[in-house]
């Protein structure tokens, strides 16, 4: 085993619509078929466990970092569950344990973690995101901000950003 | 003594403008000037500086929530200082404590408050921002998310929340 | 106003004794009688609760740090409330904002403070701990550890302290 | 994949005995024999970097939870690095996320986790410890804290406890 390259991906979980999981679903897989292992808040719904789902259905490993401080709300599709009983301030661990973020869909906790992300100096690819969304992110972080609209375009994104920062 | 209502007034440090510093302080003064505590950030820049040095002008109580496990960082403005070890994640602390959020200027720790602020179902009051700002909190946030010019009207909405929310 | 110095109590909960909670009172009221500030975990039992209403007996300013993200598990006698939502996670906030820290009883979420505080490089006043408890913290904190058996000896041991490490 | 059982193994970092990194090593290595994966603070150090050897040596998985914000302290033995920023705040989520703690050595951070594990109600197993730690724990833990003197017996009571507790 060596140390692995962890990709986040965020996204909301109940309110993500069926485009947006699907999009998630193919990008875990990606992301699996290139040897990394995906990271999400890990609960059962959404952006969350449609990427996680994505990562199995090409044998990959999934690590959920969850809000809670036991397992019960904990989704299957968690190979490796990390608990924290801090609620949304987990939000930061996600965006601190992975070396590139990727955002599909918005809500409250997914634009935390856009913001954590940012402040924390890590690059943040918003795919397939509104204009609104864009803009706003784009003045808070400028060029930690990449913007994507498929999921290929984002793996190439993810490829050129670990050829620099990770020495593998 | 009985507990005391905590306004938190989340902003940038360094980046903060004169305008957004002279309303912060303003704000931090008002907020005193009604009996209630200000809770910032606890750094000696920008708007939690402002805030607090307002509040002190008007004889009240600051608490700063620190980022850092040691006062080394830590503003004299800041009354009480709760020394958190954990970086960024205390902004969700921040919010957690405070009855009501009020925003001055922006920047991505800020943006992590207002979306975390959202997320825990916290009232947040932007106060003089601009409007992609506004359209994206809005469109994540809805009725939690309030718009203020003046510090006069934000203190308005404070107290009107206070009146339905808060039992003295 | 000027930055206050912050004592912690730390101690049990509902399994605190009689005899436990009457020193916690004596001991919180001495702490308010020399303008210092009680910070406990909050919440409206054992220690915690008898060391702030013995501050408020002395016209004190009390700070509780919970572990919940909302104030309903929350003591009335916190004249602050900090809303953590991080579990006993807290306990590492509770440490790094004191000044010192007094331990009155014994359990395991005070053991835990104990040994944070020990970890965190803060002193700690064992008061009237059995020799097993003294004997455990002796081996892993050595000079770290002052061991007292009445109020007035705290006291005096955190004026000791306070007369070397904080400039007033 | 499926969700994978992890064990938690605590101990000091730079003042572990060599006795202790060598038991350390072989408790990795039986864990991973047995398909579970080992969970430490991530350090290059002591019981952490030990236990993690003693697992790649039977080519099993490891986690590292981390005090920092960044990999740069982080330990090569670590394959997959969580990284909390929290200083050892952290140490409650290397608790909540181990199915069951065995702790090798003493050291006030390790106090500090098998206070909070027996606070979260987890099962831990005292390996190899003085009589003043056995009945420190004893006191404040009872049924929750389990005492071993060997790699076997350990592993012996880790199967029980999974028998019972886990559904695989």
């Amino acid at each position: 085993m060596a140390s692995k390259i962890i990709v986040g991906v965020m996204g909301p979980g109940e309110n993500a619509t069926p485009d947006e999981n699907d999009m998630a679903f193919d990008l875990g897989k990606a992301i699996a078929q290139h040897g990394w292992v995906v990271l999400t808040g890990g609960r059962g719904f959404g952006i969350m466990e449609s990427a996680m789902k994505g990562a199995h259905d090409a044998n990959g490993l999934t690590i959920g970092v969850l809000p809670n401080d036991n397992e019960r709300n904990a989704s299957d599709s968690a190979d490796i569950k990390i608990m924290t009983g801090m609620g949304s301030a987990r939000n930061m661990i996600n965006v601190l344990s992975s070396h590139i973020v990727v955002v599909i869909g918005m809500a409250a906790g997914t634009a935390s973690e856009v913001a954590l992300a940012i402040k924390a100096n890590k690059k943040v690819i918003l795919l397939h995101q509104d204009e609104i969304t864009v803009r706003f992110f784009k003045n808070i972080g400028t060029y930690k901000v990449m913007i994507a609209n498929t999921v290929e375009e984002t793996i190439g994104m993810i490829k050129d950003y670990l050829a620099v920062h990770a020495a593998h």
